[in-house]
């Protein structure tokens, strides 16, 4: 299992659309193969900003299934133009928790 | 419930030392009043790069109550030599998720 997660900055003024757009956007990404969970999360420090943590069952569910898929076309579509700049993804692996 | 979330960089060939160091400091966090939970990640796209991520009940529960607390100069003993550059921390509400 891996962790997808990107820092999203939003332009001004859109965030409430940003966030009524991922809500439908959400239904894409939660169908993929591979696809485990995720949580958005919005800062407290930075307005405009927003953490997206997607966990995955493969790096390449992510990079080559829903990268590579018609419905990663719709997902650009909805959310692309809100993020200013364009944001960078990292993947981590999970090597230490207490759970929950 | 807030998310703490901190990219933490570390000195090149002490990973190793600080996943030692980590086991012993994570004993100190998770015995702080108002912690939830923790999970460190390593990134998989960047050598030396990990995330720390802490659910408290509260963003004073973290920022009073354990970073003025003795305990917290135990932390930073553990673990702050091995940061470079020093890192930002962030703070997060979960607005949006699907259950695991």
């Amino acid at each position: 299992m891996i962790l997808e997660v990107v820092v999203l900055d939003i332009t001004d003024g859109k965030t409430n659309d940003f966030e009524k757009a991922f809500l439908k956007a959400q239904n894409i990404i939660s169908s993929a193969n591979g696809y485990v969970s995720h949580e958005l999360h919005k800062c407290i420090e930075k307005d405009n900003r927003y953490l997206l943590t997607v966990k995955w069952q493969s790096i390449q569910d992510h990079m080559e299934g829903f990268r590579e898929s018609p419905q990663y076309q719709e997902w650009k579509a909805l959310l692309h133009h809100f993020y200013s700049p364009f944001p960078t993804v990292e993947h981590y692996k999970i090597i230490q928790n207490v759970p929950n």
